[in-house]
C-alpha cells in the first residue's frame, strides 16, 4: 500500500475531504448515517484503483478526486443495503448501521448515496463514464438478487458461485478501473486491460473475504466468523467441501446451512469438514490464480512506478490483514 | 384522461413494451417481482405526463418513450423500499411485493431498478435531463429519510409537512415535466413553468392522497384506511385538527400515533377529531390551491389540445378515483 500511497496519498485525502462535502444534506440523519459508514475502517481501495488507473494512462487533472469518492460512495450505498438484507449486526468489528438506526433508515440513506453518487457523475459530465458506472450498479443489483436466491442452495456449482462474485463484488473495481482509464482516455485495449485487472483482482479478494469465514476471529477480521454460513451463503471453501465428502457429511452440512442460529458447535462441526477435504487450500489457489490473471493485464503498460504501485495495492488487497 | 389517451395513447402502450424490454435480466426473480409491481395498476402519471410536457414543447421524436419508461422505474423503485420501510401489506390493493416475496427482495429489486433507470438515461444521452432526473431521485431520497424522521411527530408544521411532499412526491412529477420540456428544447422560461407546473401537481395530489387515509374504505382505494396513521404519518389533515383541538383531545390522538397495532375503534376516534375540527375540509381546499396554481403556470404556452390535454390529465390525477 505505501507505493500506493507515496503516489495518491493527497489526493486520498482530498477525496475524505470530497466526502464530507458530498454528504451535505438538509437532513442531518443522512450526513450522520453516511459518515458512520464511511469513517468505520474502509481501506478505500475502491478510489485508489480509480485514482492509481487514472495516474497510469497519464491523467492529472481535477476529475479523479470526485469520481474516487463517487465509486466509495456507491460501494457504501451497498453495503447498507446489504447489512439490510443480510440482517448482519456487524460491520469490520462495529454495530451495523442497521443495528443503531434501524433497517428503514439504512435502505433510505443507502437510496440517498445511490441517488447522490448519479448526481455527483453526471456533474463530472462523461457519458462513456457514465455507462460504465451506471452499468456497474445495475449489475451489482443483479448480483445481489442471484446471491439472495442461491441462498442455502447446496448444489450451487463453482461456475455459478464465481458468476455471483463477478457481479456483487467485482465489477465495481473493474468499473473503478475502466472509468480511471477513460478519464485518461487511454486507448480501447488499455481500457479493456485495467476492466479485467479490476474484475480479476475482485474475485481474488471476495474469494480471500470468504475464506476468512471460516478461519478469522472477530477480533482479527471484525467480521463475524460463521456469519456467511449462519445465513446460508454457499461460498467457495464449501462449494469444494461438498464436492468430495460423503452423503452423511453432506447431509450435516445441510442441517447447518438451514438453522436460522447456528450453534458454535455446529458451526465446527462444518468447518472440520471444510478443512479435511481442503476447502481453504482450495480456495487459496483458486485466489492466486486470479491474482496472477489480474496482474498479467498489466502487462500491457510499460513499466512505471504507477504501475508498480497498482500491483502492490492488489497484493495488499488480497492479503489484508497478514 | 381520455384527452390525453386521444394524443399520447399509442406512446403509453409503446411504453409498456420498453417496460418489459428494459426488465430484460439474467435474474428471472427480478423480472417477476418487476413485472408483478409494474402491472399491479399504477395510472402511468409520470409518463402521461413527461409525454404530454414534450409535446406541449414540440417534441416528437423517439427519445420520450424510453424516458417515459425510465421515471415509471424510479417509481416504482421508491414504491418497492416504501413499502418495506412501512412495513406495507397491501399495495393497491394488491398483496406488496415484500409480502410475497420478502424485504430482502424488495429492496434488492428495488436497487435494481435505480440502476437500471440510470443506464438506460445515460443511453439517452443528454447531460440535462440526467442533471434532473438524479437529482431529483437524490431529493426523493432526502424526502424518504425527513418522512422516516418525522414519524410520530406532533408538532410536525404544515410548512415542514409541504417540504416533505414536495421531496418525496412531487419532486419525481416535476421532474417529468421538466425532462419532457428539455427534450422539446424549451426556453428556460418554459422549463421552469412546466417543472413547477409538475410540482404544484404532485402537492395537490399528495394532499388528497394523504385524505384517502381518513376517508377511504379498502374496496375504493387499494389502500389500508388508516394505514398512515398506524404508521405515526402525520398528514396535513391530522397537522389541522391538532393545532385547533383540545390539549385533552391531543392526549388522545397522541396515544393512537404511538400505538405499533391501532384497533379500529382508534382510529375512529382520531378520525372522528379530524371529521370535526375540520381537516379534511382545509386539505381538500390546499389541494385547490395547489390545483389552481399548477394550471397558472400552462399560461405560458398557448391554448392547444396538448394543453388542453395537460390540464384535463392534472384534474384526473387530483380527483382520480371519483
Amino acid at each position: 500500500m505505501q507505493a500506493a500511497l507515496n503516489i495518491i496519498g493527497d489526493d486520498l485525502k482530498l477525496v475524505e475531504q470530497q466526502f464530507r462535502k458530498d454528504l451535505q444534506s438538509d437532513v442531518p440523519l443522512i450526513r450522520k448515517v453516511g459518515e458512520y459508514v464511511l469513517s468505520s475502517g474502509g481501506k478505500r481501495v475502491r478510489p485508489a484503483l480509480l485514482l492509481l488507473a487514472a495516474r497510469l494512462c497519464g491523467y492529472t487533472a481535477d476529475k479523479a478526486v470526485p469520481l474516487a469518492s463517487v465509486v466509495e460512495f456507491i460501494h457504501t450505498a451497498t453495503l447498507l443495503h446489504d447489512d439490510v438484507v443480510d440482517s448482519a449486526t456487524l460491520r469490520r468489528g462495529l454495530a451495523s448501521a442497521n443495528t443503531l438506526w434501524g433497517n428503514e433508515a439504512s435502505v433510505l440513506v443507502g437510496d440517498f448515496l445511490f441517488s447522490k453518487s448519479f448526481s455527483l457523475m453526471v456533474g463530472v459530465g462523461n457519458l462513456d463514464i457514465l455507462r460504465v458506472l451506471s452499468g456497474a450498479t445495475t449489475v451489482i443489483a443483479e448480483g445481489e438478487v442471484m446471491q439472495l436466491l442461491c441462498t442455502g442452495e447446496l448444489d450451487l456449482t463453482e461456475e455459478q458461485y464465481t458468476g455471483v462474485i463477478r457481479s456483487k463484488t467485482a465489477i465495481l473495481m473493474s468499473a473503478a478501473c475502466e472509468a480511471g482509464a477513460i478519464l485518461g482516455s487511454a486507448s480501447q485495449s488499455q481500457q479493456q486491460a485495467l476492466a479485467n485487472f479490476g474484475m480479476d483482482l475482485g474475485v481474488a479478494f471476495q474469494l480471500m473475504d470468504d475464506i476468512l469465514d471460516y478461519v478469522a476471529t472477530e477480533e482479527e477480521f471484525g467480521k463475524s466468523i460463521g456469519h456467511d454460513l449462519e445465513e446460508g451463503k454457499i461460498t467457495l471453501p464449501l462449494i469444494h467441501t461438498l464436492r468430495n465428502c460423503s452423503a452423511s457429511e453432506r447431509t450435516v452440512i445441510a442441517s447447518v446451512v438451514e438453522l436460522d442460529e447456528m450453534s458454535l458447535d455446529d458451526f465446527r462441526a462444518v468447518s472440520a469438514l471444510v478443512r479435511q477435504y481442503g476447502g481453504i487450500d482450495y480456495t487459496v489457489e483458486k485466489a492466486r490464480f486470479y491474482m496472477n490473471s489480474c496482474k498479467n493485464h498489466l502487462d500491457l503498460f510499460d513499466n512505471s512506478p504507477v504501475r508498480d504501485a497498482l500491483l502492490s495495492l492488489a497484493e495488499y488487497v488480497v492479503t489484508r490483514s497478514k
